[in-house]
């Protein structure tokens, strides 16, 4: 069978994953390592992410502000553990000029600063810093800030978009009177995540906490929502963290309370990332390439003019223009259709076929017969096939442009919901045995832990192990590359006895594979 | 008379600045040399601006991307010109991880970069190179790209929004078969931002070309729009640069003709950045403080509950809470109007003077004979004073609802309309020699150029010079810490002679001090 892509995501997952991204003209690798051009298309999906995140964001009483790229050394050194985790990965300025000398450009010696600065992996040390001179008393509390940004953190292996040496996210920070306070916003946020994921990324994710070691440097308790991959593997798209008073402390956050005596501030921190747009590829690609939600797709609808170099071409353009005229003046969604006619000096079967491969949510095709019987003819790019051949529907135009706004919620449907199914046939709930763990996912390939056969996840109940116990648990999960993704909020505390340490479990965890 | 700012316009100037940035809430300092934190209202403006700019940048052809944040130094060692521009203000990335060394934190030295990184301070030389990659026939052509970024040039002094290390700011970059599609693009470019400033920033501006001595380093052409502060110092607010083949030369970006030759790309670059809302406060400030223009107010109607902790304060609130709500249906500029209900635990006079100082555009004050009465106190922030005492207006509230959009309007066109009779009124044109020049605009004193008295800007004939005569000319003009801003692109070809080289005058400049 032809495909509009020349590896399937049974073939190879990784290799199909790089097509996807490469033909569907999302992103590419650039001259600096680690870092990713992002293109129109990729970009544009972005900017659809943001929009409504952020919309999502202020309605929940959050502020946007900006907070300089930069954050001196002696800072990210307050917080103990918050070196630890980070400590091995940023990009260190240590001058602010450069100078020709022997005729080679360098780093000017006398130009090296005082005290190097770090740009930014993160950003609770520079706006706890902010906090600390903003926040006098209890009324200047709940401070709920966020700021959309770029981070850097050293990555050695890097995959586009989903683990890039820059990356683009939003980074919300709040500080709240108490820990209830605190958590319930942790938990607001994690909430908001899990909705937008679902409603707007069509993208099935499980809400839960973290263990002990998988949390945030810095963090008390770290909540994620977790997806899960074509492949099997889990995707971390989005985390919630209560920071308790750990930076309040470290950089002295504090407020009056009512009863004059001052008090640390209880801190959260959360964010979202670019990340999330490759978790939108690996849950709703296919071998023809990305589909796109209705949603976040920069064009839900491409009109293709079939063109032929001969004088019925103009008619069959003035019956696209018209088209989409009308198009645009429906919404779906909330917003107006986005609308495209390809007019590119290409053939139209190589435009097609690059609209299925970026995975525009409707694809016109209008030929001098259509233009003349004012029909329109169209594929689904969620329901492109019917065995081998494309699915070819057809509609008169007035129809086509009253249902269109219901295709796109339909196709929006279709793929949570076929995600949806993937999510919730394949994690295994019945093992409960180290040995049954071991079993389900067979032993990993040393050299090519990406390319195996697809397992899912296994759900089992634990006993929460922490310190030096949960070093065993996690090390010999390691073993078999292997990590707890997190304890699932929906659940009742389970009766049977932990897999790990034979004591009475008192929560189910997920175990996955993990990107 | 009492001012809601301790000092005003007159007195001092730069202070004044500094009073409204603060006082408005808009921007602070951060411990990073010269790095800016932009607060909720400042970046609420910055938002605006975006959109709106964004709107007409895609209007007009252009797709956004997103290129990574550092640049290898043998990029920018590229283009002799650019680098001999940049060179001296750049921060440089040299280590990618720190290290506890005798308990210190510190670059790893083991982590050396290879080859040290640039963090962007313009993206000239990284977009260069992906079009190098991404161009290669005629057809590919105009490839038309804008970013929006965040960017970093290390200057000495810095003032906050105006010239600060880090800054947030959108460069256009794009790539055409020859000078004349170029040149189009960058004039067209220069007409987008004018005609932006003018209608939704409400800040006038001329629209001309650089001298030779201010273009963008690796330019062929620099334009510009300048725009009037009220101490009569020029702000540049925007740059269009047409850069012939001279990038695309030292990057190789070629494309294959319709004879099937390999001819160079002509290029152009432009932007503007958040020094806009620098400009924004020095155009409409006034001793109470910021006036913002409607379009770009973050809440163009703010709503004072004039509460006294009595029970006709829910009726209060009830009120004001009503009418926002009806407000919010109506549209002004072609978006729902933004309307808040300050309800912070502040007394009503402190809530007033903060929106008076933040400059939104219409503040209502709603006390319990107004909410008994349907009717709404309000001022206009165009036309705060009626003398010393503040000008207030009432309406019944259903006037008020139905003329609230018109009321916005007249304000966006009020404050364009000051602000042009102040530019148009403060540039002289009937100045033909150097000593005039000398005369009008006093000895500039050297250690406090900015407190100095109002000056405006003189528009003078000259023929062009370049090389070594026009740097005499740039000499002289220093030692009266003055430039050559643009020469306007609104002119005839002047009769006179040039005030400098006595040559026959081929066009007229505007000759300023300037941010």
């Amino acid at each position: 069978m032809q495909r509009a892509l020349n590896v399937t995501r049974a073939d190879n997952f990784p290799e199909w994953y790089q097509a996807v991204v490469r033909e569907a003209d999302m992103a590419e690798t650039s001259p600096v390592r680690g870092c990713m051009i992002i293109k129109p298309w990729g970009y544009g999906v972005w900017e659809l992410i943001q929009a409504e995140l952020d919309r999502r964001i202020k309605a929940t009483g959050h502020d946007n502000c900006y907070f300089p790229l930069f954050v001196p050394l002696s800072f990210i050194a307050k917080e103990a553990e918050h070196v630890e985790g980070f400590a091995k990965e940023m990009a260190v300025v240590t001058h602010h000029r450069l100078k020709s000398i022997d005729g080679k450009l360098q780093p000017d010696p006398d130009a090296l600063l005082d005290e190097p600065l770090i740009v930014r992996p993160t950003s609770e040390t520079i706006i706890g810093d902010a906090f600390q001179r903003w926040i006098k008393s209890h009324r200047d509390l709940p401070l709920l800030i966020n700021q959309w940004a770029n981070v850097v953190r050293w990555e050695l292996r890097t995959r586009l978009f989903l683990r890039t040496a820059e990356f683009l996210w939003q980074e919300g920070h709040t500080a709240h009177v108490d820990e209830a306070d605190a958590m319930a916003e942790t938990m607001r946020i994690l909430e908001l995540y899990r909705a937008f994921s679902e409603e707007v990324l069509a993208m099935p994710v499980i809400a839960g906490e973290k263990p002990e070691n998988e949390r945030f440097p810095g963090a008390v308790s770290t909540f994620s929502i977790e997806a899960m991959m074509q492949d099997g593997k889990a995707l971390q798209a989005g985390t919630s963290h209560y920071l308790g008073t750990h930076f309040a402390e470290a950089q002295n956050i504090r407020y009056q309370s009512d009863k004059s005596e001052l008090e640390y501030c209880h801190t959260t921190s959360w964010g979202v990332s670019t990340r999330l747009i490759g978790g939108v590829i690996m849950t709703h690609g296919d071998d023809d390439g990305l589909r796109l939600p209705p949603r976040i797709a920069p064009r839900q609808i491409v009109i293709v003019p079939m063109l032929r170099d001969k004088p019925e071409d103009a008619e069959v353009l003035a019956y696209c223009d018209a088209l989409a005229a009308q198009l645009v003046t429906a919404t779906a969604f909330g917003a107006p259709l986005r609308v495209l006619v390809d007019k590119k000096p290409l053939r139209s079967a190589e435009k097609r076929w690059n609209w299925v491969r970026r995975g525009a949510p409707l694809i016109v095709e209008i030929g001098p017969r259509d233009a003349a019987g004012g029909q329109v003819t169209f594929m689904r790019r969620d329901d492109l096939r019917d065995g081998d051949r494309i699915r070819s529907n057809s509609a008169a135009q007035a129809d086509f442009v009253a249902q269109a706004p219901d295709l796109l919620v339909e196709i929006q449907t279709a793929l949570h919901r076929q995600a949806k199914a993937q999510l919730e046939s394949n994690i295994v709930s019945n093992i409960d045995s180290l040995a049954g763990v071991s079993e389900f996912f067979g032993a990993a390939s040393d050299n090519d832990d990406d390319a195996g056969a697809f397992k899912g996840w296994v759900r089992v109940p634990w006993s929460r192990p922490g310190g030096a116990e949960l070093e065993k648990v996690a090390d010999w999960l390691k073993a078999l590359k292997l990590t707890v993704r997190n304890a699932p909020l929906d659940q009742s505390t389970p009766t049977g006895a932990c897999i790990f340490t034979g004591a009475p479990a008192v929560e189910e965890i997920l175990i996955a594979r993990a990107y």
